[in-house]
């Protein structure tokens, strides 16, 4: 269905009536001026958002709405987590151009409401509009958390342990993966044009990429999760990290936002990052560097983190937690130490959607 | 400059570098991974949010960028008001394209910020990217309010009075006059262009279009206000609206949101809608029906809202408030009544950015 046929306030039903409120905290959802949000005693509200454009963060000739839709939120879900906050709400703003049918908009929702729905956050709000190309997602996510429980950026200090969950690179392994089909398939489509063989440019509509045994990269590029197990699990554990934040644009990058902010230096450990076999063997295939890809690559939405020297033990016993290395005073910079045991300075090198 | 010579983080410093924050209520803002925020004793959360795209919702050629930039902050701090809250808060995204220099954000920025400064909002956050084509402007502004002094949508009773703040149709109008220089000036390009005389064609460079008696329709277009002042006097003078929101669509389609969510039919007077002269006369030369403009104009971030008929003296008395109508039981439906007495149903025939 064209979605002019409905407007905006049909296509806005369409898509948000069933929506059922599931945190106490929301007084009102979508329908107002405004959403509604109660605060819990004694409870801050944590805001984030995030402003995704088609050609820029995805490619929907191989990202799947629902995926899309499913990964808008998580990087937003992610953020809350990484203040060591709980999220209960967002607000989803699209902008469409007329390429869309209601049915399009309708599986990015579905994608949106899974991770709601597994995330226990409610849709409360938005706006939606047209474009005049593309497809944008501007998701705002709100949370909350008790003031002495929140973690910012600029705790580390001296000793502490560096702290990461999972692993690291293979989201961008996945998207290495992603665009390598895209381009074969290209190429083939292309040389079918030129010979003019119109049977073999047929077949080739047809054609499934082969992904077999690296569904894994796949999942970590297209469907992220936000790594509230590992939340819970230091709240259980008693730790109270002294930074976080969560691995967006790369480790790299993100470990100096907060050596910057806490006015410290830091040492890593290459042999420690922590690394999925598929990821060494796919940067083996694409004769790319795997720590270099680790380091760099972004989009993992694992949690960086540091704790006291002190909780040494707790956080070993934490599973699917790496310790990486430690924080250092200010004057010993950043660096990485390689397997050969050189010392390499750290460099932004992350993805900038800004940079050339 | 360049936006890709300072990178995302680098242009992020450079916007958002000065700001002081001026509530009390913002405890964390730019540089983490969320805005953090204290709720006051009792306090509930308003969140709202708007999403405006070049070509959709404004045209570079006639908006400066500083205009721009306040008018986007302000359709989201009105809806805040609509809701009977105070606005602290704002994110700000934005997704850019090539052609904008730092100079050129610097420059929208610095209206995001005047309106901010006027409002008394802090700049808390926000997520700054590329776009392959055009600007793309999102900002979710947050505020508080009493849970006792919130006013939705839904609770206007049969013979409450409707009452609108200001007056109605002037953005539309500064719209049409914009809109009519633009072509004009296209014109007289295309002309000068066929004819093949530099002369002529340079000298169109410096045309400046007159509007001269008519800033008050532009400014109502380019640079409106979110009418604070009515909230004020209405808190003031003891009177709690049975229900609000903003015009940004039109005065039409926003009484049938209330209407509808209140299940209620209403009655307006066409000869008591308010005009400003301006907007009259204009209408007059572009032959066009004044109040349809009124009705269908949108864009005046106006206060629509209902008060119980015991109000009636109280609310004669605010300044810049005019009555327009009553509030019926549902079966009688919307319906505008014209000065020669005939009764009209009313259309929901408002900016719909999703209709053909």
């Amino acid at each position: 269905m064209e979605i002019s046929q409905l407007g905006e306030f049909g296509l806005i039903k369409e898509l948000t009536g069933d929506i059922q409120l599931v945190n106490k905290t929301t007084i009102k959802g979508v329908g107002d001026d405004c959403a509604v949000i109660e605060s819990q005693e004694g409870m801050r509200t944590l805001v984030t958002t995030d402003l995704l454009m088609e050609g820029v963060h995805f490619d929907l000739t191989y990202v799947p709405l629902k995926h899309l839709g499913y990964k808008a939120v998580i990087v937003n879900l992610s953020d809350i987590y990484a203040m060591n906050g709980t999220p209960q709400q967002i607000t989803v703003s699209l902008a469409i151009s007329k390429r869309f049918t209601v049915e399009d908009i309708q599986e990015l929702y579905s994608g949106m409401k899974l991770a709601c729905e597994k995330y226990h956050v409610d849709i409360v709000g938005g706006d939606t509009t047209s474009s005049l190309t593309g497809l944008g997602i501007s998701i705002t996510a709100i949370g909350q958390a008790r003031p002495e429980d929140i973690v910012y950026r600029n705790g580390a200090k001296e000793t502490d342990l560096i702290c990461v969950s999972g692993n690291l690179g293979a989201a961008y392994m996945g998207l290495q993966l992603l665009e390598r089909e895209k381009s074969v398939y290209n190429q083939q489509v292309s040389e079918a044009q030129q010979t003019g063989n119109k049977k073999v440019f047929d077949s080739l509509r047809d054609v499934q990429p082969d992904f077999a045994g690296k569904e894994y990269l796949l999942e970590r590029q297209l469907k992220p999760e936000a790594r509230k197990d590992i939340i819970e699990a230091l709240n259980k554990a008693g730790i109270h990290p002294t930074s976080m934040m969560d691995i967006s644009d790369g480790l790299s990058s993100e470990l100096m936002h907060i050596c910057n902010q806490s006015h410290t230096g830091c040492r890593i450990y290459e042999e420690r990052i922590p690394l999925d076999y598929l990821t060494a063997s796919m940067a083996e295939e694409f004769n790319m560097n795997v720590s270099t890809c680790a380091l760099n690559g972004g989009e993992d939405y694992e949690l960086l983190f540091t704790v006291p020297l002190v909780d040494n033990e707790r956080i070993s016993s934490i599973d699917d937690v790496k310790v990486i290395g430690y924080i250092t005073q200010p004057e010993l910079g950043c660096a990485l130490i390689t397997r050969d045991g050189n010392e390499f300075e750290l460099k932004s090198q992350g993805w900038n959607p800004l940079k050339e």
